[in-house]
């Protein structure tokens, strides 16, 4: 079940590459082949990917797959998946957006097949079943374990924004009761926490509530997230540990590297105009 | 995306096959291969399983297998998962234990994952992300869609079960706003819900939310679930609908059909003694 620590951790990988290519931006790999020109169908999908990456491996901090995109293409999506990761080159790590959640057996399960199997540094992971279900992922000392705290997309409205009355009076929401439990679950400092780019108020009270946690920042872009805000609130106190996603933007832009360049200047720009107002 | 509708609907299929076999027994196809004596390792899955469903399928309503079991043997375990299935006969629904919850594009991908490219009737599905992230289920209008609202884990107590404090004043378990939700989502009638064998009394308030919605019962056995006063708790007011799932206490059993046999038993014994006590 768990691997020996063989190499670097997961966050010491991000924090190398954040550093070596002066960048907090994870492209998402999130293959829809319809909308992959001049190549339809599976077959399309592994060398579009892979030339994402060539394009993009100096600029990002990370790669993040999302696992629904493979798991379409059928019973071979995770094999496809596995030939256009052998593109990412060996320092930068690699993140499964996967958002797994289930008990027991069933959770080590999970666990096994991302990080073993398929050998990703980092998973995304959902806490609706609480802390025992999410035990077999903090329980590997050198993989990161992104927790959803509150999404990009409307429904977050529909249960992560809900007032919980606390046993100790308080009263706050959900996705604010699920950030602290977190810490709680994070055994061997490997914890990270989703935070979604849309909702720059909800970051900062995580923030607060997390320190020096990496925040996985997702929905920049397309889904209309304010980049400054959101990097403003989310960075540590040393400038660092706001880990902003696009996927859409860079893989369907006329030049990808172009879209990530940019994205890499926006975000950087956000990090100084944040750490310079400090006082 | 969306298939039309070629046959009956997973709906209909369960009755038909729960009335056929006289059960509401579900066998969870769970494979752990260290469990599997004769046959370690991946090549032993296929025929285990197939001999498994080839002495429970006059005894069951459902085959639920659950995908972490799968995704741990590697890139081929969704062919695994498939080439296993074949042994299921037409007549009995299949139901893939997923726990997917993801947004927009993504959700989507899932869906056809399970439902077009692995041909599943139905599947569980998280709520934490809200309705939007469920919606690419709910709009195929013959896929069972069951929603987990009270799992049979310890973990339920960490956010489940706590009081949300709702706009119309009432105080509530978050558990009971999702199943409240979630009927909210169910433009086609393929709702169901994920309630643990472990706590009847919430079966019991789910049951009074939703009283015609099948719901999916797992943790019996080796979990601890009180079968009787789970069962009673949960049928409908035809003495159905009430899906109860067994895995390990039927796979890893001296004589799974023995075994299967004894619960369905067991299960209607608790449908006849619950019917019998209504006024």
């Amino acid at each position: 079940m768990m691997q020996p620590v063989a190499g670097p951790t997961f966050l010491e990988k991000l924090t190398t590459s954040a550093r070596r290519n002066q960048s907090w931006l994870c492209v998402g790999l999130d293959p829809e082949p319809s909308l992959i020109a001049a190549r339809a169908g599976t077959d399309g999908v592994v060398p579009f990917l892979r030339g994402i990456i060539e394009a993009t491996s100096d600029l990002v901090c990370c790669y993040k797959p999302n696992l629904g995109f493979f798991e379409a293409l059928g019973p071979d999506g995770l094999q496809v998946l596995r030939r256009a990761l052998e593109a990412v080159p060996a320092g930068i790590p690699t993140l499964a957006d996967a958002k797994r959640g289930d008990i027991g057996n069933t959770a080590r399960g999970y666990a096994q097949g991302l990080f073993d199997q398929l050998g990703f540094d980092a998973a995304t992971v959902n806490p609706y079943l609480g802390g025992d279900a999410l035990a077999p992922f903090f329980a590997y000392p050198d993989k990161g374990v992104f927790v959803l705290v509150r999404t990009s997309n409307p429904g977050a409205a529909d249960f992560q924004q809900l007032p919980v009355a606390l046993a100790d009076g308080r009263r706050v929401p959900l996705f604010e009761v699920v950030a602290e439990r977190a810490l709680s679950w994070d055994q061997h400092g490997t914890l990270g926490l989703v935070v979604g780019a849309t909702a720059p108020e909800a970051v900062a009270r995580v923030r607060a509530i997390a320190p020096r946690v990496p925040l996985l920042l997702p929905g920049v872009g397309p889904q209309g997230g304010a980049l400054e805000a959101t990097v403003a609130a989310a960075v540590d106190e040393r400038g660092e540990g706001a880990i902003v996603n696009a996927s859409r933007g860079v893989l369907y832009a006329d030049d990808p590297r172009r879209a990530a360049w940019d994205l890499r200047a926006a975000i950087n720009a956000a990090r100084q105009a944040s750490t310079a107002a400090r006082p």
